[in-house]
């Protein structure tokens, strides 16, 4: 038998890369986190550091045979594009324009994927996680930021560009009078509902509020909001909702019912039946999914690189 | 040289139905329009009207080699479900879970495609209008409903359902207090923004009211903040914007406004810059699209049934 290919995989974002090796979900050899600031170090520092780290894990683990990346963004997912592998227009000055996977192609000449993080934890949630057999997903994050990836037919989309799905136009909720956080749209869905908006709007983390606060009810309003609209224009046949602010065991089932409520009855389907539990769903692989997205990344890069020769 | 293969083509709405045989756009060798409410006449007149029409159309014109219909819907469109070909949960009680498909297969034992009416015109505009070279296509139709279909690396895009883009939630424009005229979500997007609406609103027909009424400026916000959902959503390449709603020179300009104030510039695209003029479009097959749809997804048809022999 041949023994299975090792990957390497990065989860980039804002605050944290997340580095793994490993041959699937059940074998990660090793895991490690770069805490980082990406509004004060580098990106090419950081990049230094992920590659030395790959140097070291190959030296205890084996060759890597491909590397998948999932990242923040605005990233260029477009491989028929200059800027693929980039991290394009972020405004954090320090990684606007980033070549990303050419800083890893200096080191490793092997074939490489790269998307979106979100992107990356739908791949990752379809693979192994809570969105098995649903060609047509949907995973959202509702952290520090609120970012949504989305596969059609099993492959992410893309587009023009990548979904940025925190930036939504909803309603706010009644008597709401917050202005919103978001620099660019004021009182967008990220605006309106991330950590940061949380935080703002009740002088408190998030995660300190308890149970019983209207923090979440409201929350859940906004959230509900946006996954009617996903489900009317994506028809996602599952959506998965990940992220801080979802870490605790009283939001989900808020915005079930309130999605519910606003879906009315309109659409007929087994799976949005009764209260939403089999639609709407958290990530089965726990705060894995971008990790683990990231290693089906490198997998998906191998395989099309083998289709090639 | 083969003659081109004749198709039968059927774009099912709610008050008329439009049937059509030729080869392509330049060889529309007939067309008819059958006029029909509904909510009073029962599929299977209709349907037989439907069947009559082509039989009498192949005795002029020859066999025809495939059919396609775009349909009103909610429609059943998964192959693979019982419920395929049908029109389903429609509110229309004489429509409610007709067997479409079924009935032309009775007549024309020929391959057969099945889509909504949105995601055949989004097919046809790919194939020979405003969407061409656009794989990722959204269509977008403003009149008596809105509805919406979309195109994901050249073919239509399903998932759960399909898309019911009509019912998004969107802001309020300030200061509208109207409640809405959607018998599901009362202010969802087609609550506040079709044509029965602005009627309602404004106490005359759409049509009627001058290109410097304030009616016009408030449809705009309601469709901008549509398309931004959209863009955000499914990141289409373009987005086509027709129906009846639309048919003068002064709302798409206003919409494409408020649609790049919305955007404020965060995400960087050529065929975003400027004033979206590149990005957010009429049909290039004016209101043929619907019917030509229904005719690619014939010949669609036809090839994929040449594929399985």
């Amino acid at each position: 038998m041949f023994p299975s290919p090792l990957f390497g995989a990065i989860e980039a974002g804002g605050t944290k890369f997340v580095l793994g090796v490993g041959t699937g979900p059940e074998d990660m050899r090793e895991t490690t986190r770069i805490e980082t600031d990406t509004r004060s170090t580098p990106s090419s520092e950081i990049l230094a550091k992920v590659t030395a780290w790959f140097q070291e894990a190959e030296s205890r683990h084996g060759k890597l045979a491909a590397i998948g990346v999932g990242t923040f963004g605005p990233a260029g997912v477009n491989p028929a594009a200059a800027d693929y592998g980039y991290i394009t227009t972020t405004p954090k000055p320090l990684w606007a324009n980033t070549d990303v996977l050419g800083a890893l192609r200096r080191v490793f000449p092997v074939p490489m994927g790269f998307d979106t993080d979100v992107n990356a934890a739908a791949l990752g949630e379809w693979r192994w996680g809570a969105g098995q057999g649903c060609g047509t997903l949907l995973y959202l994050t509702v952290g520090t930021g609120i970012g949504g990836g989305a596969l059609v037919r099993g492959r992410p989309l893309h587009g023009l560009l990548h979904p940025e799905m925190g930036h939504l136009r909803i309603p706010r909720a009644a008597g709401d009078t917050f202005e919103g956080v978001c620099p660019w749209h004021g009182d967008c869905l990220e605006g309106m509902a991330n950590g940061p908006a949380m935080e703002k709007r009740w002088g408190v983390k998030a995660s300190t509020l308890p149970p019983d606060h209207g923090a979440w009810e409201m929350e859940a309003h906004y959230l509900a909001c946006a996954c009617v609209n996903f489900l009317m224009t994506l028809s996602p046949e599952r959506c998965i909702i990940g992220g801080g602010v979802t870490q605790n065991n009283h939001l989900l089932p808020r915005v079930r019912a309130k999605c519910a409520a606003l879906v009315n009855h309109y659409l007929a389907h087994p799976v949005l039946a009764g209260g939403l539990e089999n639609w709407l769903v958290a990530p089965g692989l726990g705060t894995r999914s971008g990790l683990l997205g990231a290693l089906a990344l490198a997998q998906e890069a191998l395989a099309a690189a083998g289709t090639k020769v």
